[in-house]
């Protein structure tokens, strides 16, 4: 089953946009009175029947609604700083959306290599993972965030908060456990989890992040690429789930 | 630090061979006297001198032998089938050795659609990613294997083998556990996993594999592509142990 995408029929629209009626109807060949499925990437999917196979703005009826279709038993936002060959980055954006995330930040931070980031093409990929691995809900990709800023946003006492940090955080007062435990003693289900540049977070960074209330974990023994480490994070989120 | 690799480093040779010499002596331009470090493949990292700075043939003097180098605690064999998109295999390859896996077997299966599997790229590939993330041993990467052949090979008692599959198996006399829940069961530190092609195992593969002690596993509610299913087995492996 194929989903077509729009933002706008939980907002009453009833046609599809260019790029997707010309899919529907010039590439699989919908005609009038054919049935549809769309998705509007807040977790609905709206069974729809074809009135004008026009492969511009394909119009369409709604005859039912599926809320919550595909979606996941937890809330998480992955917040991530993208290494220098943005590949990795939009590859975890795929892979991330098809496991299971809710929100994706990228980071900039003290020890980053990228400063700049541009979010159409990991939007796309990340509506095409949405539709692929059937999923109601499309993940929302924010801009470029500092990491101090990130980690001075409330996300609220149900949220559990983690950091990944390869380096020993006794020094600084705080103390360092791996994914697995802290999942086992979150008791929420909704989860913020920070991932460093390839330079890791610096000792301020994390010194903040102790003072906001985030919890240090590892991600174990083995030497990730940053997204390696980002998607073994939601791995390990949505298999504890 | 970067590492070499010289698959006969412990049969005594103590030469790179043409294309390490020259990333060594043109790349990175080591000369004589340099310390490098170079794994075997086998898990042991050597630190060497070099002797004769020579770019298609480096000779060097072992100086001392660290074994079970980026080591990881369990055994674990993958045995997926390839998808028609052979990068996302090679992306499975890379990810997979990065996290921590010994063996990898492309399958064939009933519903496989790719029939046909080179590994030349693969084992490159796998050499690379374990270069990069630091570990002695290099992951074995099999020829292609019919899925009964590989269902019917004998792991041994202290084995634990997970067929992963989508549809219920109570119809065939099977149960089908959470993959969280059978590491948890499981007792041992030996893993073998199947992860079936796009159209899944036939319902003879599980039939045989029932048969032959594999349990049926899930990975989940999330509809995962095969190289994504993979490596979130991976994880999950990693992640318990």
């Amino acid at each position: 089953m194929e989903l077509f995408y729009s933002r706008d029929i939980a907002l009453g629209s009833s046609t599809l946009d260019r790029q997707e009626s010309n899919h529907c109807v010039k590439v699989l060949r919908h005609r009038c009175g054919d049935t549809i499925h769309v998705i509007d990437g807040c977790g609905n999917l709206y069974e729809c029947v074809i009135v004008d196979d026009n492969p511009n703005a394909t119009l369409y009826d709604i005859k039912s609604v599926t809320e919550g279709y595909g979606s996941h038993s937890y809330w998480l936002h992955m917040a991530v700083a993208p290494p220098k060959n943005i590949d990795r980055f939009e590859w975890f954006c795929e892979k991330a959306t098809e496991t299971g995330v809710d929100e994706i930040t990228p980071l900039v931070g003290d020890y980053s290599e990228r400063k700049v980031f541009k979010g159409e093409r990991c939007e796309r990929i990340i509506v095409s993972a949405a539709k692929q691995s059937h999923k109601g809900a499309v993940p929302q990709l924010h801009g470029l965030t500092g990491v101090a800023d990130f980690i001075k946003q409330g996300f609220g006492p149900d949220t559990a908060k983690y950091i990944c940090y390869c380096d020993d955080v006794e020094a600084l007062g705080g103390t360092k456990i791996h994914i697995r435990e802290a999942l086992k003693q979150a008791g929420v289900s909704r989860f913020a989890v920070m991932i460093g540049p390839e330079g890791d977070f610096s000792r301020n960074e994390i010194a903040l992040a102790l003072e906001h209330g985030w919890q240090v974990i590892s991600l174990g023994d083995s030497r990730l690429r940053i997204e390696t480490a980002a998607l073994t994070a939601v791995a390990a989120v949505y298999l504890a789930s």
